[in-house]
């Protein structure tokens, strides 16, 4: 009977509930990422914003109601929106940030996005992001971003 | 040295992938709500329909880029666009669901809504939701609803 104290956990590892310490790590790991893509997308390097994301045909991405599937499909969205001739990235920031672990390798962020152009237009909107943890990081699986019109 | 066999079991309760039973528990659990919505829907029932939501201030709703916080704002909101004078709730329809489960007690969900109006007409959208499992049943905490334009 000297392994009864394995029951407690076990039990503990069993249910789901995040410890203030899982929930923690979680919230700082992604909110790295987070700050990884704004710092990336300020210094106009898609390739480092995109990184953020998970390198996969099944990534999901909405815009709105449109819908873009996969990795190399959202970077050619973002190329053509924000470095074709004529396009501008300008500068990123993103607020009210609510992080919301579900598990020790899942999370889900609501935020809002703000940029301000070289012509002064400030474009902003709400985001949902699903995180999952991979072996090479946290990655976004899927955005759904609306603009505000 | 008799209690080695708990190792194993203990490690797999640890880690979090989850098994093919607990995927199609949760995918099961998950689409029965929706289904209990567009059934709830379609007999105009709205109160019936927001019972998929989580009823609490912290439930949080993104329609585009408009936030709603709470379930009593949520469900003001649909009786304003829905059930208030000259307004029509119609056909509702869910197709091209994606349900994830993430851990025993969360998911999330991608589709697309389409309504059928009274007049012919047909608004429809992409949405996200993430699911918590709660003591009494699996219930929508985050809603983003896209409508095409």
């Amino acid at each position: 009977m000297r392994y009864f104290w394995l029951i407690p956990l076990l039990l503990s590892c069993c249910f789901p509930a995040l410890t203030f310490a899982q929930n923690s790590s979680v919230n700082s790991a992604v909110n790295s990422v987070l700050q990884q893509q704004v710092d990336a997308w300020n210094r106009h390097d898609l390739e480092g914003f995109m990184s953020g994301y998970w390198n996969s045909p099944d990534l999901i991405f909405f815009s709105g109601a449109q819908e873009t599937s996969g990795w190399q499909a959202t970077l050619d969205r973002y190329r053509a929106r924000y470095q074709s001739q004529g396009q501008q990235m300008g500068k990123l920031e993103f607020s009210d940030l609510n992080i919301q672990a579900l598990s020790p390798d899942a999370a889900y962020v609501l935020g809002e996005f703000h940029l301000t152009m070289p012509d002064g237009a400030t474009p902003h909107g709400l985001f949902t992001l699903i995180f999952r943890k991979f072996p090479d990081g946290w990655k976004i699986v899927h955005d759904h971003t609306s603009a505000a019109k």
